[in-house]
């Protein structure tokens, strides 16, 4: 099978490896589509991500869908021939974390795409037939890969307590800022969106935002968001969301970037906000395929651009291209 | 009645008063004994604290006990004669805050010796008779006053959610620090209590901490805490207790004094930690009374000098003596 | 002014009272429309409801909306003119229950049309400025009286954690049922209603529910919703809820009728359910007023008839005509 | 090895079966205590537990602690040699319920002495690793077999959310009601501990509980409790507990007995009670471990006799004995 590998910092290669076999409970899956991330791009661009650095050549992409090709010894739920999206995660399911809930905390997880688990920018990948959750026929190659984002903004919603009748403010609108305003507003919150650059608050209706002002004009407002979600990582977002905080308010940090953030004590005290952050998802898969399903979220509306497993580095400098909001990889 | 009022930024005076008349709902109260708290001093030596300014003579001490002595209008369920702990903020019992179970939270709350309003270093206090909570004769006078730090430490466990079987972590060993780690041993937990000053650490075990550290000491230790409480303020505490929490850990900011504190983002991610504060208290006094009354804790024990109301200045620095834990002043 | 008296147990008067004088912190308000509700028709026929019996005339109506006519001493965030909801029950801000945040179960509430407090069929009423919520223009009268059985959903969501994603069975399309539904979809859930007749569930997409069915037709089903309310109080109803909720599925009982239900203590326990009942609502008119105000919540569409203060006895029996939904009396 | 199987209901007998092999992540046992719990008496009894039915021969017994005797493939943090308390259920570790923290509730679980599952009445037995929990040498063999009913009590706890200052009641003064008692008290909460029988209640203050009463002596008493437990399955305690309850109350219903109880639906709503039971527990054993061997918890003196694998019927009969609380079996 081809395979794309980083073969080191900014250096992509093509390769051809054997399609590997199913062990038991695993599946093998033909891979149709992948979303591109950032972390992708950083990893390319950089070499590294903080403390995860490529040391020898990995395979990028971990927004996996596919087609279920063969079963390995036992498992019985699953079909060859099943559409399916892969939750890229491998957990030790007996680790405490795992049996207490937070399987995405358990130390020991693999996870695609981050040194050195290989990803999934190939043409097939095995993976625990427990993590390959089966998608209707309503829900799109493209859309069962993107069910990836879809979860980070799950657990955003999920860790931020997004309840109905919530302000909920939301910083960032890229692909994971959208979809975290989207699913806000279908969780019955009142979105505002907020960006650096005005173009892209041009789709805030389209997912959820009924408000919207650009990042830093308006300084003076009262604290009235019950919830702020960043989804940046810049530090100057993260402590103007939390000025406008209402008592008790939460804000979830789910944007990476900045390494520490100069934050406010007397403030989080004054109005005992809560503050937390998120680190990838656990138990989303399921909602996540009814609002695609549903078409009460539009993922293949966030796709702008489809590349083949030849032309993965214009995948991943996509991004960079004025109204780009996600790319695709179609192994 | 004599009443000891800062004048101005390091000069006290006692000055004499009219007895001030109770309101509608309302009670007299003859002041017993005030508890002196680090803001106490805080104002007298640097004339404010953040953004309240001393800008007019005010009366220092929020944290009195007293016995009722008349009644206002209206006035049902308290009688003259009753030994009671007041708590010290008058809310605006109507505040959508307030309504809402965050009364602590609601932006008009009035506080003793906040300016501009008075506190209680002085013979006689006027005060809502639902926040004067009566108290039975097991709890003495100085107990009764110290039924506000002990909510300090209630709310605090209340936001750090501590409960059985949880390891707990707390930074400061003052009487603040002190009064958390025995509500949190009473709550179930396992307590390790850390300071800077060894000395202070030599009643950790009769306030429920069964291991100590001294800060700075174990640099290199397993993230095993369920909840960090910092009761310092002080930026590497808050950085070294956040360092040693366990995923899902939570961490509540009750100590003043850094204005900001460089907060690790990744860290917050990866381990998906809960970052609060606390303002205050609220619905806290039932308990505090309970465990006071059950001898469960013991408030005597911290005071470690009393004064009177010419003598105010001597309680208000006796915090910086070698073994002092808590001055009172008994009006 | 006029009044609509009910003398004793089946007889209704008119009457003429003085128009009563706003005390401190309260409000006149001239009453524009009153939703009727089974409670006021259940007194009217019966007499009393449980332990609550009318022994002495009195004024029925609890869902009142209207305009400030004057203000009472100390009222400064109400204007005259103002177009209002009345949040009925008038609880002591001071008591424990209040100051926890759950003021409905203040066990010294004062509510419209329990006895002997009087209700507001009648042209005017005085009531605290704190609990008459000013509504925008794009929310009607009646959809400002209506605002009340919105709450009473609103706190149905609120007992049953509803959030995005939970599959959610209401039974009962009367109007609490049907606005229960809506809030449920709202909230990001997918809705079932069910009911014992069929015509009622003919509106059910209006408000929210995508799955219906005629109760006791589906016999053997899996459990599988996360939530069940139960709008009816019938046994048969609840039971069949109960038995289709998934592990750890949550249940909430706001229909009045049945004085106890056999309770199937086996299921509970393997299934770990979690019951509950709601007590009329706290903290919900400001969600309630936001939901109507954006046109989210129909209340008008729920108006099926319209009676003046001398055709009370008709609203009262309007229930039972084939399509009502909700009667309304304008003063 | 002998293992004491009970071949038709109320007919035990003593077999040879040959000692069990461990499996990949599952390790060999020698069974050396194993605590007699109600369920085993009944199923010897009567043959069955509601829908649960002994069909053909089965080793009872589900509370063993033992000894290492040797390891299955890919066990790499066990040793032979340890002691070690062994969880009984063994859950599908990738079932949705499982990956969301609840694996007690994974309907596919296979649980010792529970039709068709052999239990531990045996020298030996085989489980999966990662249920074999390490015990320090302070806690005894016997105290680790009875870290399940431990568990059964921290799982109780956990469900009535009982913290700090809480006033509980719990009904029945079995093992099980004086280890939730003794629980509860360890938790910070004030108990009253109630029974039938006034000689159950004279070890209630050594379990925790401060205050008793005889079931049924107190008629009328204020409704003041914040967490009613009960374990004794009986409606009486159930109904009487229930309207002891304060506003916002929590039931737990843990014993196992009626299988209908009149639950009076006005109470509920009433209240807002919030009413609940538990299925086994999870995630328990790690507190149940610290309990035991910090001396929190003194399991032993919980121990009333001890019995021979051949002496079996001895130990299911044991209970009936005056002053009886626990049985264990010593293989």
């Amino acid at each position: 099978m081809t395979a794309a590998v980083l073969v080191r910092q900014g250096e992509l290669r093509t390769e051809q490896r054997p399609v590997p076999t199913p062990g038991p409970g695993e599946v093998l899956v033909r891979i149709t589509s992948v979303g591109v991330c950032g972390s992708d791009t950083h990893y390319f661009t950089e070499g590294r991500i903080g403390p995860c650095v490529v040391e020898s050549p990995l395979v990028l992409g971990h927004e996996p869908a596919g087609v279920i090709v063969s079963l390995g010894a036992g498992v019985a739920n699953r079909a060859v021939g099943q559409r399916v999206s892969l939750e890229p995660g491998i957990p030790d399911p007996l680790s405490a974390q795992s049996l207490a809930g937070c399987y995405n905390l358990d130390p020991g997880v693999r996870f695609f795409a981050t040194p050195p688990i290989d990803g999934v920018f190939s043409e097939y990948a095995v993976h625990p037939a427990a993590f390959c959750h089966p998608v209707p026929d309503s829900v799109s190659d493209d859309a069962a890969a993107l069910l990836e984002p879809l979860s980070v903004a799950l657990a955003a919603r999920q860790a931020g307590r997004i309840q109905l009748g919530d302000a909920v403010l939301v910083a960032g609108a890229g692909p994971i800022g959208l979809l975290i305003s989207k699913v806000a507003q279908l969780a019955g919150a009142v979105v505002t969106l907020t960006d650096v650059r005005a173009e892209r608050l041009a789709v805030a209706r389209i997912y959820g935002a009924t408000h919207t002002f650009m990042a830093g004009e308006q300084p003076h407002v009262e604290p009235s968001f019950d919830v702020f979600i960043d989804a940046t990582g810049a530090e100057p977002a993260i402590l103007g969301g939390l000025a406008r905080l209402a008592p008790r308010g939460r804000c979830v940090l789910v944007g990476m970037g900045s390494d520490t953030i100069a934050l406010p004590v007397p403030l989080v005290q004054g109005r005992e906000l809560l503050i937390t952050g998120t680190f990838r998802y656990a138990n989303t898969w399921p909602t996540a395929i009814a609002l695609a399903a549903s078409g009460q979220v539009d993922l293949d509306g966030l796709v702008t651009s489809a590349h083949g497993l030849f032309d993965v580095e214009s995948a991943l400098s996509a991004g960079a291209n004025p109204g780009a909001l996600k790319a695709v990889v179609h192994p």
